[in-house]
């Protein structure tokens, strides 16, 4: 069995935003050289996810508004997890909505993606450096 | 490492819908021959789901309603993906409510599921034939 | 490849609830005996979930709070699902927010988990034993 753990690193300006790791993900999958096998994709922070959707920025924008509405960032107060000091427990609502993770197929040392898949970074809590973990393992 | 790579198609007449794709996905299981392993199933359209929950004609509709009340399809001009020329905004938000994926156990040649756990293709966009993956590695 | 198969049971005394299951979750791989791997993670049961989120109780509280706000419990009679003699559509509908299962990178014969990710079960209609299923292959 072949197998490699890779991190990607990202770090988005604003608190939220989405980043295309497609062919970030797809140079791991060569470096692997896995030809039959799974790659879990998966944020390592708790208010980021990690989905597949469409790379179409008034898609971005359609959840940015969305997620914003079912789980509001404001007014902070609303939320028990900031009585910690945080004011970050709506990122960790977004998250459930949007995923943790995704597992993907390798065919042929490949992404075994559909015509319109792309792999995204969703960040809902950004302004510092934060990681994405790449594991893949087949044969 | 045994593997198997799979595509089933689907087509549903309306926009949205439900249909139980266990049998399927368990026949593609007997093929690989696996009989330790993990078995991979997804929608390759980014409007579409597969997820897991009961075959119960009342819960489908419920799913129907609510997914229709937290992502509405009408009016299409509120969501800016559709200003594309496309109309089908809320299926790319109904579907990351329901999931774009599961990952099965498979023990002794078989999935490996809970007594009510059934796997079912959740369209959001239809009226046209669309496909699921499925990718199986074992041994 | 190495694989191992357990099952976790869980009851939690009211009709919802979250545990963390990480530290049996690491003692399954452990005993797995697998360094390089995947571990799938998921409640075997269509009214609960596995997920990974912040070990903090006003978090819990806060998800608590906002699934009961997206997928009401009362009035019962709004859901057809309730028609059967169940009263537990909602936790049908919270389950698909929180997800059905997590897959989680094994690397050096540890869960690969970033700093503040937990692996809980999550409980929407409880009250009897219910079952959450580990798979681990690898090498």
């Amino acid at each position: 069995m072949k197998h490699l753990r890779e991190e990607l690193w990202f770090q988005t300006p604003p608190r939220r935003g989405f980043i295309n790791i497609t062919a970030q993900v797809q140079d791991a999958v060569a470096r692997s050289g896995v030809a039959q096998g799974l790659c879990l994709v998966n944020a390592m922070h708790i208010t980021a996810s990690v989905y597949v959707n469409d790379a179409e920025d008034g898609l971005l924008h359609d959840y940015e508004v969305w997620l914003e509405k079912l789980a509001p960032h404001a007014p902070t107060s609303q939320y028990r997890h900031n009585d910690t000091g945080e004011d970050n427990a709506d990122a960790h609502l977004k998250r459930q909505i949007m995923g943790r993770e995704v597992v993907l197929a390798i065919t042929d040392g490949k992404l075994d993606l559909g015509p319109w898949e792309q792999v995204y970074y969703g960040e809902f809590d950004g302004r510092r450096r934060k990681r994405v973990l790449v594991k893949i393992i087949g044969a």
